[in-house]
């Protein structure tokens, strides 16, 4: 069956690719560069969906650059680095670009209807549900029932099988399908190595601790928590 | 109080900016590249928003050309011509790009919501409702409350005025606000003059019949209803 899924090459997705993958989907991945600092994480998307043999679209959204404002794209808004110690899923508002999901989910359901899919997936998880509104469940549902009145396909199908998890389970699902963290991207500053201050990096870190299980990552600077 | 308006510089778009304007609202247009082969339209939407001293911004989505399949934009499906006589309002389904609206309307919300504009405006009509999903009011409806919860606002407001008034009816409010027929552009085939014989050439020419106006157009073939 084929399915589409948006893919950033970050430990949720990553992990919902091998489920889908191991689930026997016939897995179309697509990818956004919608000028984000971080923009290495579609070298580990483009890495992952090649040791997978999977077949990857990278989209060029770099024109949305300067019509949404956020911290991840203005050169001139700084990532805001979290202290040690912070509640970071409390992150800070700078980070959300304005409707970003959406925007994603829209193209990913044109896509899926021009390839004759009719399912899409996205790997929101519920330590994303306090900041960012196009992560939560109400948000998923209300556009589905959108895009299918969009396609007049009353079959489309619009899943984030990982929106009531919160992020240190989806770290076990992803260790117990053997997913490569190591490869995976999350720091929003996107140089040689994770940060280890932003909240991205944050958040990555304290879902190993919850999990349990060894972060595998090469933070530039020391985390304490 | 600031709006947002896909303008495509088509004749409805054109006439809802006219009465945008008409109407003192703060107008900022954003125009879309995505491969079309009639993209000749933003050089009509460029000069029209010149002509109105209006902020223009236009989105490079031309890397989805290779992924929304649709007449409009895959070179190797061919425009269909529709015969004269036709109820073209029945016109082919191969001139859909799938979800195409959707993916406007996103995209149109983050940037109102980056600028401080809570409403966006498109101009979608009554003669579109019938192959067109993304042009029905039902869809509207949905998407609206969608995008409020994709951007935390329950006061975001996403507008179309014409969507159940005909096309004739949209053109004899443009000659109320003297809008520019002349300077519009409507054509699929995006050639030198309007080819006459394309679904949206010969909806424009109808409309204006319908309308008991004059059509100003220059037609590539001569038009027998």
């Amino acid at each position: 069956m084929k399915s589409v899924l948006i893919f950033s090459g970050g430990l949720d997705s990553t992990t919902l690719l091998y489920r889908l993958k191991n689930e026997n989907h016939n897995v179309y991945t697509i990818s956004f560069l919608y000028g984000q600092k971080h923009s290495k994480e579609l070298e580990a998307a483009k890495i992952i969906c090649s040791s997978l043999d999977v077949e990857q679209r990278i989209v060029d959204l770099t024109s949305l650059q300067p019509i949404l404002n956020s911290a991840l794209t203005n050169p001139n808004i700084e990532i805001p680095s979290i202290p040690a110690g912070t509640q970071f899923y409390e992150t800070l508002k700078s980070t959300i670009v304005p409707n970003r999901n959406a925007i994603f989910l829209s193209i990913a359901a044109g896509f899926a209807q021009s390839i004759g899919a009719n399912t899409i997936f996205y790997a929101a998880h519920h330590s994303d549900r306090g900041m960012y509104p196009d992560c939560r469940e109400e948000f998923i549902k209300s556009f589905e029932k959108t895009v299918r009145l969009a396609l007049d396909d009353d079959s489309f199908l619009v899943k984030a099988p990982f929106a009531n998890i919160p992020k240190g389970e989806v770290i076990k699902i992803g260790q117990k399908l053997n997913v490569p963290f190591e490869l995976t991207w999350s720091c929003y500053e996107g140089g040689i190595r994770h940060c280890g201050a932003c909240s991205a990096c944050r958040e990555r870190n304290l879902a190993f601790e919850e999990a349990g299980i060894d972060d595998p990552t090469a933070y530039e600077k020391e985390l304490v928590i």
